[in-house]
């Protein structure tokens, strides 16, 4: 069934292609039914992009490939076929890597048509679970052992094909035997930490307390935070990222309290081409977001809201980012630079080796 | 009908003495509903403060007041009036005015009886209208004209008796013509701001945007607060403050950024008793606050949760605190003494004049 995940992986496959179609596990449905959304068309898959059934960049990612791939085997021209990667890669704007697997697969449908679209997808694919794997054994050598880690939105299996980037490194911690202890910022407005995260690290047997997103100074100024996790949406060539809102308070947060901010990062989020985190768009979202929750109608009807999903942090504030090339530290421009060249060299990953992590 | 507003105060009363009963305006029922609950017994008043029919510093200080009244024409015997006094302190253990109301009415009560009581109450609510507004013109005073200030929770009329603290500045601020625009943080997990700040600002025709608590972030990055103003629950003779979990984050992103930090606190909430804010005890309430949004669980179940309802933020991140009696600027063991031996004196509030405001 989970095309990507190891057997018996106690989360769902996120992204799967299954009889000529994309299979999406319907993230919006969860933490109360696991249920699935079926994508037939090109259509279908920009809606289940923007309605957050599928989210997360990685995830993303391998969903813009399938899309190309569904739309190679609707109408392999080329000029369809851009139509199609244009409206893709338009459906969401700051996680770079819908662009990245849309472009990557138009490349393969536009050399050698349908059919190597839908391998350069499920290579994309495959590659991201490996790749999550290889940064989550990169991380947890960052992790001190019995550590109470702050994580927010979920940058877990659910947002990837699978295994997770910042939860890929709480579980590896874990499966080595740290013991991480995991902070669980619910993320308003679209609660991806309560609903999300909570789940994945139930299912995972790992120690986790939800807490309201206001609530990290506290905990911080009490020192019960030793590390902040978060993943990303979109890495700029000197090491700013963006993130979900909150990410940014958190970071400057972590800076006062001289806590770690590591940033979980697969080399397909980062992206030289755009110098710093001002070149990132940060996508506004419908006010409804904010002014529900959950379906329920919190403030006054009329109420003007504000819903900006992302935010960028400079990457002074950024402790270390890790991918799994392994790990880069500051001055960013450059060790990025080398981690996705030795990745597009597909050169062997660093030795991966424990090392004490300073602010 | 509103005892303590002015006349056709938008803002209904939230706490009256009717027929020998004390009606609350009931707080979890906004912004949908304006319905009363109404206390015959110390029970019910009690009962009323920890389900957060009634919230707010102010508003505490007079329901209690009102609950010993209560209690004294029950039975004014002074082992049934101590036992209502301790009964109604514990009901809320952060906001030092509860525990101040009650013992200045109990003093009252045993001093001269029933009667007594219920006439220190009186006083003590309409003391309060009177020091709002007093609050509100010397923190307008501090506004900048098109001011836009970001606030936590309510600190509205709604806290109060009337008028409001925090939102009494922004009050007097618009009506003083200096067209303040209002930054509202939802206030998670019991949503203060998008449920009761909005719709006050709404009623006052203030301009007004709803955001996510995790936004402020990105907000202050990109220069758009200028001020951060909230109320409190207890202020330590030493300046730190005990106010709605958040806060100390807020206080911490506005250092960061250079924007003032601004405390809006009646004499009542300052605890010269409590040398500093270690002293102050934080209530932890139930974690199914945190678990559940409007009565909809968004959660896993069995999903552990903190639910800690306030944080302490010290005084080097507080650049001013204003009272009914002017204005405290650090060093605030001084200028907090001195404004509460003012109010006890009776003397007349300094003269208010516009001044600038540093970080």
């Amino acid at each position: 069934m989970a095309a990507w995940g190891v057997p018996a992986d106690p989360i769902p496959a996120t992204v799967t292609w299954r009889r000529g179609r994309l299979r999406l596990l319907d993230q919006r449905a969860l933490p109360e039914r696991v249920r699935y959304v079926t994508c037939a068309s090109v259509t279908d898959v920009v809606d289940a992009i923007r309605r957050l059934v599928v989210r997360g960049a990685p995830a993303l990612g391998a969903t813009g490939a399938y899309g190309v791939a569904l739309a190679a085997s609707a109408d392999p021209s080329p000029a369809a076929l851009r139509r199609a990667a244009g409206r893709l890669k338009a459906a969401r704007p700051t996680a770079v890597n819908l662009a990245w697997g849309v472009d990557r697969t138009l490349a393969a449908a536009e050399r050698s048509g349908a059919a190597a679209a839908l391998v350069e997808a499920e290579a994309i694919a495959g590659a991201d679970v490996a790749a999550n794997r290889a940064l989550g054994a990169h991380g947890a050598a960052l992790v001190p052992s019995g550590a109470r880690v702050l994580t927010h939105c979920n940058a877990g299996a659910l947002a990837c094909v699978g295994y997770g980037t910042a939860l890929g490194i709480v579980r590896a911690a874990a499966d080595a035997g740290r013991a991480p202890r995991v902070w669980v910022d619910e993320t308003r407005p679209v609660l991806q930490g309560a609903r999300l995260t909570a789940w994945e690290l139930r299912r995972l047997g790992i120690e986790h307390t939800l807490v309201a997103d206001a609530m990290a100074g506290t905990l911080m100024a009490d020192g019960e935070v030793d590390l902040v996790l978060v993943g990303a949406d979109r890495v700029a060539a000197n090491g700013d990222v963006a993130n979900k809102v909150g990410t940014y308070g958190l970071a400057v947060l972590a800076h006062h309290h001289r806590v770690p901010m590591l940033v979980a990062a697969p080399t397909t989020t980062i992206d030289l081409a755009t110098a710093t985190g001002a070149g990132i768009p940060v996508e506004e979202r419908s006010p409804d977001e904010v002014t529900r929750v959950a379906g329920v109608r919190t403030a006054p009807p009329g109420t003007p809201a504000l819903n900006r999903a992302f935010d960028v942090t400079p990457a002074r504030l950024v402790t270390a980012i890790v991918t799994e090339q392994g790990v880069a530290r500051p001055p960013y421009r450059r060790s990025l630079r080398a981690l996705v060249a030795q990745a597009a060299s597909g050169a062997a990953a660093e030795p991966i080796r424990s090392r004490k992590l300073s602010q």
